[in-house]
């Protein structure tokens, strides 16, 4: 089990337990979660891997990973079923018995306690550990972790296959123990800077300076129709550290203008939502091509009930005219999908639900309905409040297909009223 | 690289290789899709791994794979630029030479042809494989794969990364050769069961002995609201397998009753929307608590303008009075989620946008709004016709969280719809 001398551990590697990967049940997006995890804290990741709830396999793949990395995670296998083989599986790997953990026994209990249930036979399983193990409470579920060092500058750190009790158990847990033992080389922070409007292409040639940096390292993000760029800095302290991301993220949000929207967890509903409360004011929307999906983005956040009056889904040319008010002659003269059109939806919204703003999308999704001057993927936006309105028109291509093309929209008709909200300039947006 | 004699090859592995997966910067859907399309085909599979562009790496997880599985499937990693290394590193781990294959060059040439553009010199790079290689065409994008037995016993078949190109060729090329070569044991054939309104558990209980069966298998698949049960059969024909599968969906379907709403690649959507053109009548939608989210889906399906006049989000009350006719006294007396209300929404979409059927959503998605006689998950559905109205009361565990209610609340929608329009019994329906 000596490491080959010449392949020395390095990094962190990622194994997912459950066969229900295996058959596609369910898509791992604990994989994804705990990459962003490792990533934010500056932890090299050199490998995923996923095995079912088979105990040789799952030895197989410790076994491989201890020869190869630092810091092994797991996720799955923690329940009290005969399926969940992970703890013993791994203290079979490096011949350690199991023991029943007092301190592990009753964090289970007292869950149990909180349901104001008995504990199952089964699930003193899960107070089972190696020898030496520490205990990773999970504060949200029955399902203890574990951290480990079965090997001198190797350690294991087992979760549950649940997204919300990994994700509290490695915030609570892992993260300062992590930070603690220097696995990030010292204290990383990230930022992640979000833009909407802007060209990835173009802002990562603008920022080529930025992108070639190691102290902070600035890495795009894809997203549909949002860029995004995450600075990460490693520093002796928090504030050092911040204090090295602070020029980068300047320069890129100087670089990305109008069209930085925000950063870390914001999103763009949730930059309007806000903007909206502070400002007390409420919106509606008129939507034709997104079928209703910018008021499902909005009502998605929770509160947005204080800004949100309502909307009207017009997929109908009679329904534009009789719900909305837009003029016959408009619809026949421009066609649906006209910056005539799309203005006189955002004003009927207005008018209609006597609301402070209104929101219009109005295009052709497509696969069908496109035509030469109307081509499958142009989309015409408008925003209206008391003082008049505003319309902008893009074509995307229809190869993108219907949902890129609904999803891209529902976030340009956001990105439309933001800027309107804060007065910013149209001449350079969605380049 | 002879396999070890006490460790036969047997099964799948998939292999995914890209830097932005360890990054976190995307969601591996590939894998998942890969897992379910082997599973569909009867290929056992064991092992998913993930490395990125580092050719040391990728050699490493190919030789170990080449020792365990038949069949590697990668993906990734085939583009024109120099981080694409996949084709050259599972070469150079079988000791061959690539060369120049004229007919993937030609396949590369037609993709340029076709949109106008000259072939850049980067992208001959496509066209060299491994001596022994065949292409696998790409029909949507200008990367070929390959399928190659570098050793007796062990084949690769590389695909590009981008998923509708991956899609696009596995079943054009991967899936009748691997059907040829009887990977699958036989012929596969799978069938998806997919029920609305009905308890997992109790179907799983009810199907105890298909569950237990070995061929056809029987496999539950988790959903958000949805329960789905897929049946696979092995046979030496398709015709062997379909008939191995016919008693079983029928005993399923049976046990299902009026919850099974379709099989395969049906959705609640496509079924609501299908039965809606055959008798050419038209819907409009209601909605405060999905916020647009049932309008949205029914738009998210081309061709749905056919059928979807329209709807209102109201999400405030006086919105629910002004363009619903929801009366003042109803709003004040039963509240805005009760069963009177989720009528008049119905009956008012029916009227205000002259449709056929009218679709109502009210209800308390949280996480704040709860009272102690409407808590939060408390959701009211209606739907309306000409003939009448027939409203629905659901109350959902305010732990699943807002989103999750609200994405149920709009496949209850549209099963209630679809229940009313096949004229189905609502009385053992939601159990």
């Amino acid at each position: 089990m000596a490491p080959d001398p010449g392949h020395p551990r390095e990094g962190a590697e990622v194994l997912c337990i459950g066969s229900e990967l295996l058959l596609g049940n369910i898509l791992n997006s604990n994989a994804r979660w705990l990459a962003e995890a490792l990533a934010a804290l500056g932890i090299p990741h050199f490998r995923q891997t996923v095995v079912g709830d088979n105990s040789e396999r799952l030895q197989e793949a410790v076994r491989e990973a201890s020869r190869r990395c630092r810091l092994l995670v797991t996720t799955g296998g923690l329940g009290p079923t005969t399926d969940d083989l992970t703890t013993q599986a791994i203290a079979d790997c490096f011949g350690q018995p199991l023991e029943l953990r007092e301190d592990a026994l009753a964090t289970v209990m007292a869950r149990y306690k909180a349901m104001g249930q008995p504990i199952p036979a089964s699930n003193r399983k899960q107070a089972l550990l190696p020898k030496g193990a520490t205990v990773v409470p999970n504060p949200t579920g029955t399902a203890p972790g574990m951290l480990w060092a079965p090997r001198p500058g190797f350690v294991i750190l087992t979760f549950p296959g649940v997204p919300a009790e990994l994700h509290a158990m490695w915030r609570q847990t892992a993260v300062p123990w992590l930070r603690q033992q220097s696995y990030g080389r010292g204290v990383m922070v990230s930022r992640m800077l979000r833009f909407w409007g802007a060209s990835e292409s173009r802002l990562a040639e603008a920022a080529a300076a930025e992108l070639a940096q190691t102290n902070p390292t600035v890495a795009p993000y894809a997203g549909t129709g949002e860029v995004k760029f995450r600075i990460t800095a490693c520093a002796e302290t928090r504030q050092g550290a911040e204090a090295l991301i602070a020029p980068t993220q300047a320069r890129l949000m100087d670089l990305g203008g109008s069209s930085v929207y925000g950063c870390d967890d914001d999103s763009l509903t949730r930059v309007v939502l806000k903007i909206l409360m502070e400002r007390r004011e409420t919106v509606a929307t008129a939507e034709s091509c997104t079928g209703g999906g910018v008021a499902a983005a909005l009502t998605a956040v929770p509160g947005s009930s204080a800004v949100l009056l309502g909307g009207i889904v017009a997929y109908a040319n009679a329904v534009k005219h009789k719900l909305l008010g837009v003029s016959t002659a408009d619809l026949e003269h421009h066609g649906a999908v006209s910056p005539p059109v799309a203005k006189a939806m955002a004003v009927g919204a207005c008018h209609r639900l006597g609301a402070d703003w209104g929101v219009a999308v109005t295009g052709i999704a497509g696969p069908g309905g496109g035509s030469a001057s109307k081509p499958v993927g142009l989309v015409v936006f408008a925003v209206a409040n008391a003082q008049g309105a505003v319309t902008v028109s893009r074509r995307w291509s229809a190869s993108r297909g219907r949902r890129w093309i609904q999803a891209v929209s529902v976030g340009t008709s956001l990105d439309l009223l933001r800027r309107q909200l804060l007065g910013l300039d149209l001449e350079n947006a969605w380049v």
